[in-house]
């Protein structure tokens, strides 16, 4: 990540990394707010967007390339001004597919729930 | 949108709009970019979730309270680095959800195509 | 659900019942196969269908008229030609929608993800 | 077709095949039906499904053993107790995915929009 976004540990950090699952927090900063005093939803669909990548470099190893097929989220309630833990969870890493699961929580709600799909290049 | 979002103006432009749909363009910026010279993912589906609330608007009357309850997008190719342009159809406005799809076009070739889903206030 | 579908349990089975979520099984049959000799993939979309009804109906009370709103179903690998398992779990309840996803699992492996929102009528 | 599902004409029939789409008819038979008097859910999954599959088959070529990696359906209506008509149109062949959208119409009214991704075999 450091090589090919330098600049990832300004938007988020890793706090725990187990054997099919990873998870990321996203710091509150205003800018991340939407009208009403609620984090927006661009911000919290990139939360869950780089919480599967993550979970797939962490599983498939460097594929910096990897690229996003699929993302579908059903958001749940609105999250609180407050930081955004992701916890993606691997649910099938195939040759050319990789599908995560990412549940969003903040404030100790689960404000929103993604499955993401990412096209790997060739190994 | 001009009471409720003052700065979309910065952000988006609408180009056209029809009984049952609405065009949008992002005008490109390099903030857009990911690493690889792509349009990033969360500013696509930033711009999908934004022609979806623009185009419930615009059939719903001005429920900015209007929020996301489901986006899911496919990525069918890597943009460009130049304009976006949305168009959001809406096939079905309810009492209590709208559903539209969104395709965004990048220099002649869809590139992504997706599905989002709004939940309406109380009327 | 015997009054609603008298038929109900000639298709699956209830086999445990939690807080917020409800584990059915569907047994194998040779009607459910498709081509390959796998389980098709109707039979197991009807399945995550039915787990997350149940589960809604088991959270929400006898809303027998609740409808499917969205079904968003990822196949992560061909099941066997035996019983399916369903395990739906309830995400968020509201008073108009109701969000679970369906883990269908087959001889020891996860074979599919579905995220199901159900409109439910009026209480 | 006729090789790899000898009875798929018992179940739907192709009406219209043009450059990037095809066009099937349902036609209504009692065993569609769910309580309420309107097709089943699964029913209408199961004929997004076909279509994309046979969109795939007709613009990739005979690759029978291809595989849905995800469908997403949003029912937007109930469909009235007749035939359905479903019309895919492939967004995007590549060498490894299809994705197709399906809209699936009865008596003049879009009932539900699919967006199906097929996995291919390497050809």
């Amino acid at each position: 990540m450091d090589q090919s976004f330098p600049d990832w540990r300004n938007y988020c950090q890793i706090t725990a990394l187990g054997e099919h699952d990873i998870t990321l927090r996203m710091p509150f900063r205003p800018t991340l707010l939407r009208a009403g005093g609620t984090i927006s939803g661009p911000a919290m669909m990139g939360l869950a967007d780089t919480a599967a990548y993550f979970c797939t470099l962490a599983q498939a190893g460097p594929v910096a390339s990897a690229a996003t097929a699929n993302l579908d989220i059903h958001f749940l309630s609105r999250p609180k001004p407050v930081d955004v833990t992701a916890i993606a969870t691997m649910l099938r890493l195939g040759r050319r597919l990789s599908v995560c699961t990412v549940d969003l929580w903040s404030d100790g709600e689960r404000v929103a729930h993604a499955t993401v799909t990412y096209a790997l290049p060739p190994r």
